[in-house]
């Protein structure tokens, strides 16, 4: 398949395979100085590497280390694509693994917050990636800019049905993790199952087979011993 | 736009959103016996976090530690979705993402293999991770670990413009990385141009406007001082 307009709200893309502009002498980022559109999203895919640095709370499964938002993102992208026959019927799955791609990039400049945070640090969040989307996505040339900033903004709206799948694959990977690890974060930070089944209602919003999924794994977490139960 | 058959020889995917099998007793990873497909599916994305923890020779761009194969496949992943404009006209982009996403994921038994390592170390590699291929994917429920199978065959083979094009990106990032690092691996390695020549025909053979400029940008780098000429 093609990759079609990114967003509902976004611009057609230009045809690929398109001429490329005009040679310039000047030089930034990894621009040999040959191609506008190629120098603003080299730049752009730079300042990306930066996101390989910016640690979230949960350990990868083996426990040895934090994960960072690069390889979670790689994660809940290969989500996407292995659990497609789990997302509401017609979504547009392209979009789904795009959105999961770019959804972390903000984190570069706002960095991560735990995602059981009370509700003022979440509106400071909030407030942190707007502005960090309005710097990051505007390095890429303007009509891409605007179809990567509307992806992250529908992702962040979660109206339509491929953001709430999206999010409820960002929902589920950190749930499987702390079951694998025997407690993982909920254990560190003394989360109850009343606070997880608030993040599952997310997922079952994007996916009922997945939220199904999830309530169960709450449910034996707590027989396990592994989630405390509600206070 | 929707996953199509992932590959040109897989079998069509079963339809979005279909009834999920009955409720069975036995426990398995993340299981809880509610499904089986999710079931194998869940396991393969347990051990897909294991690439999380495979190293690559290659530094992340500030320096301060190595790269690892996960977040490398998502820097891929967000390249194929970027420079989609560099692609062959009419090339399968979800395909490429697809392909790139799954790429490494042999790393988890075969490690990584640094890009300019001997032919004896390369015919080990390839064997191994055929081995791992044979592994890993077989995790999956059968259908899919067929489509995805053939997915790393294609990006193995390097047949379709597809598989090309995924193989250009992957060539084309480190080279990025060590242009943005006054060196990098090519320091490190005693890397001379003629040998980056090489993988830059690779570049140009999956986009001749990427390979273009991976061209220059080696003539830059000779110029800068940080790639050593041909001896």
């Amino acid at each position: 398949m093609h990759w079609g307009p990114l967003s509902r709200r976004g611009a057609p893309r230009s045809g690929a395979g398109q001429a490329i502009p005009v040679r310039r002498p000047r030089r930034r980022g990894w621009s040999n100085g040959l191609m506008e559109p190629l120098d603003a999203q080299l730049a752009f895919l730079r300042e990306a590497d930066r996101l390989k640095a910016v640690l979230r709370q949960s350990r990868i499964i083996d426990g040895s280390r934090r994960e960072n938002s690069a390889e979670h993102s790689w994660h809940l992208a290969l989500m996407s694509f292995v659990l497609h026959d789990y997302a509401p019927a017609g979504a547009d799955l392209g979009r789904v693994t795009a959105m999961l791609l770019v959804h972390d990039l903000v984190e570069i400049d706002a960095g991560d917050l735990f995602a059981y945070a009370g509700a003022p640090a979440q509106a400071r969040q909030e407030a942190a990636e707007r502005a960090a989307a309005d710097r990051i996505f505007a390095l890429l040339p303007a009509g891409q800019a605007g179809e990567v900033r509307a992806l992250w903004d529908e992702f962040e709206e979660r109206r339509t049905p491929e953001a709430r799948f999206a999010r409820a694959l960002d929902r589920l990977q950190p749930l499987l993790a702390n079951y694998a690890q025997g407690g993982g974060t909920w254990a560190e930070h003394g989360v109850t199952a009343d606070q997880v089944l608030v993040k599952v209602a997310l997922i079952e919003d994007g996916s009922p087979a997945l939220g199904a999924f999830a309530r169960d794994l709450v449910q034996s977490s707590v027989q396990r011993g592994i989630l405390a139960p509600a206070p």
